[in-house]
């Protein structure tokens, strides 16, 4: 039988995912799983959007542009604008979602060996498309007793070598729900030209930024140019998910040429979700109003429920809409699956994201979960009071 | 300024590609352009699959499953049964178009200095997605002269070392337009097992097959479910270049293992796609019916018109809607080159591929193009007539 690559061994199964079939098996059960595990938001897409698709006259749904349709890269430039980012359509490379925005900046900026820093916890995905590409990832720990704020430069100086390549970041943070300050940003920059190399910004949750907080791109410092590059998505800015579009901004005309090179290689981003992209820009501002005064009820109410429980940390998160919560178990890998496998209280559990897999250093996060407060405020209230019941009782029955 | 990685540098950028610029200018000039060069098909998209698209009720467009929405992949199961392939849906990952499915295929079976064998000419993002892994390309040749048949096994065997991992075909063939015999595929097969390799068949034109001939898929030989591939889309079938739907099939449940945890790391592919390919499935047999009727008569007209040509040799395809033509001229890239700057008859050009990156043994294909038979006959006929005129002129130039 012919072998799987070593890479391919290697790659990690996501650790939601190791989960799924115990949750299929307690929907079987008739047990209703409140998913508190993924980015999937709640909220209804912007009806120009939807509407855009529906009322779209193609007769031969043919490629678009290698790096996207040109008159939606024209009005992203102004929606970029808008947000104190100042680029050309040129800089824009329209990407089949971040995940692909992410492989093609990493294929075109390392070799197998090389590496990337990245601050943990993480998306766990930046470890996949790393291994991938034959990368490793670098981390440097941010606590949750620090409220995940930016480790010290000089912690990120230790860690370069001659094969660091690039500093990674997620502005506002996934798991974290950090938002960097433009200090952080600076510090970043300044270390990224003092070492020459990339400094990549994951902005996709831009808009999601609460208590008045402001959100700081890396494209919108100066002197930068041939170091940034910037990694975006509309699949949470508009609850589009399933469109997968994402971009890839930068200044540095050799990494765009290289990336270019590969858009070209999988010929072009999908055709409809561009439609559905480039009549998103159109959304009234009131969406954006309404679905951020939403997140912050329902990370208020969460915090709030989460911090009433006994011997749990959890940090209030002030961008995107995930927190990391800290509980008192050993191993949360093993206590998400008994939630599915092993608990209801009145035929009903939960669903989250162990936090390990968002870490790259062995033995850390154990006791962590991910929670995304992408539900309703009533089924929050509701799953904090499962997360407690669970609690008392694997205590109950592990002591 | 930090560096390209050396596999962003050695990525090729595409030959076509390299066209556009001079293509751009004849265009500001006033001369159209016939566009031979690409596989954009002008026949509609089936209406079935347009409607589902305009008819959706989607108002969250969320991530589908990783592997692709469980009721296409279950039509998809009686489409591929009447062609003659009997699998089951869980043998099915659906990806971001048969790029996607390459990408994932070429990462899970091979690292770095690995080798796959493919015939050549071939695809030429086949080298592109080998380079953007750091694995080699090994061709092994076929000729114009023997009309791009399968070159002899022996000839396979002789560059099978211990870095082998796959051998991968495009059946039928872009960019020669053969179709492989069963017995082609089986001593394909035979010599996959008898050296333990993968072997991957890039199938997207199963139904573009013409004068009676039949398609043999890999997937319907037995014996070889470890070792067996197979590539699929709904790009060329359905005229959806645009949807970015393809899939990945086989047998081999490691191999699936694999392909899966890459498909969860960029999430899902497109929903709105998905949609419009579930859809397509109930195309009406007389679509494909006049498709490869309308393919039949144009090759005919083609292969009539370009064999009136002085000194150019081209051989009938049976498959796909490509040829690849030998030209009396050295160097095809100039030659291509050369009719958009500084040829035009009536303010007319055409627009072809040349064939050197198809190839990938160095100097060799060219003197020749290839040319993409997805323009009407008239449309044809006029190309066919400035190609004599543009080798006219471009000779009596280079004397």
């Amino acid at each position: 039988m012919p072998k799987i690559s070593k890479k391919g061994i290697l790659t990690p199964e996501s650790p939601i995912r190791k989960l799924v079939p115990f949750a299929e098996a307690a929907k079987k059960k008739g047990i209703h799983i409140y998913h508190l595990n993924i980015g999937q938001p709640d909220i209804k897409t912007p009806k120009v959007a939807l509407d855009a698709v529906r009322n779209n006259t193609i007769d031969i749904l043919s490629y678009s542009s290698s790096d996207g349709s040109e008159t939606y890269r024209e009005k992203l430039v102004t929606y970029y604008a808008k947000n104190n980012i100042h680029i050309h359509k040129e800089n824009i490379i329209v990407t089949t979602g971040a995940s692909e925005a992410l492989l093609f900046t990493i294929a075109s900026i390392t070799d197998p060996h090389d590496e990337i820093i990245i601050p943990e916890p993480f998306y766990a995905n930046y470890n996949t498309f790393a291994i991938t590409k034959g990368v490793n990832v670098i981390p440097v720990t941010s606590t949750i007793e620090n409220n995940f704020a930016l480790p010290n430069i000089s912690a990120f100086e230790k860690v370069i070598t001659n094969k660091t390549k690039a500093i990674l970041i997620c502005n506002p943070g996934n798991p974290t729900g950090i938002v960097y300050s433009k200090k952080d940003i600076q510090q970043l920059k300044n270390l990224a030209i003092k070492h020459d190399l990339f400094l990549i910004a994951d902005e996709v949750y831009r808009e999601f930024v609460y208590d008045g907080e402001e959100h700081h791109s890396i494209l919108s410092e100066t002197g930068i140019n041939q170091h940034a590059i910037m990694i975006d998505s509309v699949s949470k800015r508009y609850s589009m998910c399933g469109a997968r579009i994402g971009c890839v901004i930068s200044r540095n005309k050799d990494f765009l040429f290289t990336v270019m090179k590969m858009a070209q290689s999988r010929l072009s981003p999908p055709t409809y979700a561009q439609i559905a992209a480039e009549a998103a820009l159109e959304t009234p501002q009131h969406y954006f109003t309404e679905v951020v005064e939403e997140y912050t009820q329902r990370r208020n109410i969460l915090i709030k429920e989460l911090k009433k429980l006994d011997r749990v940390t959890v940090f209030t998160p002030k961008g995107a809409f995930y927190c990391i919560v800290q509980l008192p178990v050993n191993d949360t890998d093993i206590f998400a699956q008994w939630m599915l496998e092993n608990f209801s209280d009145k035929n009903e559990t939960i669903m989250v994201a162990p936090a390990s897999g968002f870490y790259s250093t062995k033995n850390i996060g154990k006791s962590q979960i991910r929670i995304a407060y992408v539900l309703n405020q009533k089924d929050l209230i509701r799953s904090v009071e499962i997360l407690k019941l669970a609690l008392q009782q694997y205590q109950e029955e592990n002591i």
